[in-house]
């Protein structure tokens, strides 16, 4: 799409995201396989359930605005997810795998928390009370998330150096 | 290199981080270039700064460590900077590429935020009390220059308005 004004831009970075969400989705059940530490399997599976959920209030918004729901190739992603995958396949040991893959989502929450916290500011910005509100429940959903995995990680510690 | 333990995994975090500063500093200038808003200018130019010396403490670290200095590719950073630039090249507008940049900037913030933080655990983790201090450091300054960029967005806002 071309760009000419900030409801452009505003567009431009729900179909990023939008198509980001799709990649999470994807990306999750693989990354429950690899682990072996129940927490984490679980924190990863509760949160492909909530990104679904995201996907389809980032519909919802879409329908709001009167625009399609399409995704645009959002090349941040790819890297981040292709980074984490990468890893994945070199770490043979549980516990550094484990210390891995939460290092690895906590990077994707960040992504998401930069996102959505500058597309609630367009929002607002452009007028868009209704969906503002729709992507400010995302990402208080996401810090959350972020804010769990920190402290799974830390847990993680201690329980080894019990 | 072959991540067998946390140590190792320290190691190839550092080479990562290490390796998008770099890339961040490249991009900077370009960025600050495309730019006409001279508080986000500044800040660009600032920000460069910056980094060269968090680039610095990151070779003390390596030092610290015993470790060579060394950069393994981030496919993370490219991705975002990646997407950044590729916004840059398509926008004609002022007010709407400088909305972008600032977005583009928050993302590459909100990367090294995720990467600094779990580096900071691990360096605790493994009792590199010396490294985690630098590493700290850098991970208050982009929490700072996150704070800023939003500011800097807002009063953007407000300016425009005006």
């Amino acid at each position: 799409m071309s760009i000419k004004t900030k409801e452009d831009l505003f567009i431009h970075g729900l179909r990023d995201i939008y198509y980001a969400e799709k990649r999470i989705v994807k990306a999750l059940p693989k990354m429950a396989d690899k682990v072996d530490n129940t927490d984490l399997k679980a924190a990863f599976q509760t949160h492909k359930t909530e990104t679904e959920e995201q996907v389809r209030r980032l519909e919802k918004v879409f329908e709001q605005l009167g625009q399609k729901a399409e995704g645009e190739e959002c090349p941040a992603i790819e890297g981040i997810i292709d980074e984490a995958e990468e890893l994945m396949d070199e770490i043979d040991d549980k516990d550094v795998l484990t210390a891995a893959l939460l290092a690895g989502a906590q990077a994707v929450e960040h992504y998401e928390i930069a996102r959505y916290g500058t597309l609630c500011q367009w929002a607002s910005e452009l007028g868009h009370e209704d969906s503002r509100k729709l992507l400010e429940k995302t990402l208080e959903e996401e810090k959350s998330t972020d804010k769990k995995l920190t402290k799974l990680a830390e847990s993680q510690v201690n329980k080894q150096a019990a």
